[in-house]
């Protein structure tokens, strides 16, 4: 009998520390708020862990409150006084999270992304300045081929000096003789595409800086640029180490997949893959399994870098290269 | 009877001279050749009159040849020796031809078309710019919709000074701190833009400068932009100055006016003259009828500027202006 006094005075006389966004609260065995020390809005929830000890200090001997008694709780925050705190802590709550998952895995993507786009604009671009160009010399649009050594060589020479080495005699030309300002527009645009050209230059640096930390297995052994198209396809390094190998093999083949699925057409042997050097060496037959042996390792290198594992890319490409080499 | 024998002595004694690419000739009765001056391969169609001049004062008193002997004086450079300098000489009036052919119309069609292009470029960067500052300073990009004004601000001023300006509270951001390396890299992306922009700005003013001087009252009236849009759908100003008002008017509108002549859906009011200012300002029902009256008056304009009439763009804006304005 005395026991059960005991027992209930005891119980009585029990505290319970309860924290949420607000704050921290001791409550009493009824469940009412005997005191509390509440979070400031707008300075997060680093506050809890203090307001928590500040209780503590304040009652001690208190107990967390037992997972049981978590539902009677909730009655006493119905009140709606509270409503407003609760919207406020909970939008800064979600304002944090959003902030942090910001990672290298988004700076990649959209770096890669623009490297695709960069490129798309300068095709654009150079196709209307060879176009523009062929106006005052034809002969030079057609005798240098490449994109970026066009625009680089025409925003830098006069006409005579490229007619000079390439060998073309001036008075055959096709081309009119224009005046000043003419010239100077096109000029003006073979510059931009000169600019597009080193920004796409500069992303590519970027990429080898930040992918190097990030995955430098991946980026080791597919390269940077596959590399960072495989984070963009797979969604983000942890994506890509969770996905089979088979399914890395075909990344960016999605269309011939669903066209092999749906109708039976010949299935895809490699999808973004096909760029890489080992299976761009591979001899015709041998392109599958190259396919297929270079999207093993580079499942395994995504995954040593998604769990910070070591650096292993260098063994895995002397590997291969000795399978396929020879 | 003597009189015959003179004419036939005369005639014996007659000479002609004919001129083709190759150089002058003098003739014979016979059509033979007795003497010619060559021009020399390379220095082109300027050097026949010269030959002729020559051989004219060698040879006072001869006449060109008569249309009715043309035929006859074929058969003598059916001769092969000629056929080799007949293939250069032609090949170089043809090169000196096409050199010719590259008139003002030239220039602004391709002008007007990079403009188009520089805006479907800065349109794809500046998406991208957007998703990729979104995530230092989301609140940035959802403020300021204006493309060219978002590149320009967020290239020059750092995004504390951002957030000062716009009056968004730093801790209440979504924006993760990104390392410089990263802020860097979109900044890149940013001037880029910003220079898209500005090629773009100076191709118009480079519009201005030539149309002003080649198609003054297309240019007043339609606008530099619009004029050069319509010089490009018409194919140059001599095609444009022989078009109807009626086709100017629906320039630009093709696919809604063959759906119309197809499937007998609405005809077009406009093409793309419905940004002209007088258009765009007019109200919902006089807008088919003012695209009319611009068109005629547009119509003028080329004609105007085509044989080099006198400048009354002037004249017919603010009689346009005074019709539909009140």
């Amino acid at each position: 009998m005395i026991s059960f006094i005991y027992v209930t005075l005891f119980e009585e006389m029990m505290k319970y520390l309860f924290t949420n966004v607000l704050g921290s609260f001791i409550l009493d065995q009824n469940m009412e708020i005997l005191d509390s020390v509440l979070c400031k809005e707008g300075e997060g929830s680093v506050q809890k862990k203090e307001a928590e000890s500040k209780l503590q200090q304040k009652y001690p001997g208190t107990k967390p409150l037992p997972a049981e008694k978590m539902l009677l709780v909730l009655s006493q925050f119905k009140n709606k006084k509270y409503f407003s705190s609760f919207y406020m802590h909970n939008l800064e709550l979600t304002k944090t999270a959003i902030r942090n998952l910001v990672s290298e895995d988004n700076f990649i993507i959209q770096a890669i992304a623009n490297i695709n786009e960069l490129d798309k604009v300068s095709n654009i671009l150079s196709k209307r300045l060879r176009e523009w160009y062929a106006f005052y010399a034809p002969e030079v649009v057609h005798k240098i081929s490449d994109h970026v050594r066009f625009a680089e060589i025409i925003s830098t020479k006069t006409r005579k000096e490229l007619f000079q080495e390439l060998k073309i005699n001036p008075s055959e030309s096709m081309g009119a003789d224009l005046e000043k300002v003419h010239v100077e527009e096109i000029i003006l645009l073979a510059q931009e595409i000169k600019r597009v050209y080193e920004l796409r230059r500069q992303h590519e640096m970027y990429l080898q800086t930040i992918m190097g930390e990030y995955c430098p297995n991946l980026a080791e052994l597919a390269g940077v640029t596959i590399g960072a198209k495989l984070l963009e396809l797979g969604r983000g390094l942890k994506a890509l180490a969770l996905l089979p190998a088979s399914t890395i093999q075909l990344l960016g083949a999605e269309k011939a997949l669903f066209r092999h699925i749906k109708t039976g057409a010949r299935s895809p042997k490699y999808g973004i893959l096909i760029n890489h050097p080992l299976i761009q060496n591979a001899s015709k037959d041998q392109k599958g399994k190259a396919a297929r042996m270079l999207a093993d390792k580079i499942s395994l290198c995504a995954r040593l870098d998604y769990f910070k594992g070591e650096f292993k890319a260098k063994e895995y490409r002397k590997e291969l290269e000795e399978k396929l080499g020879k």
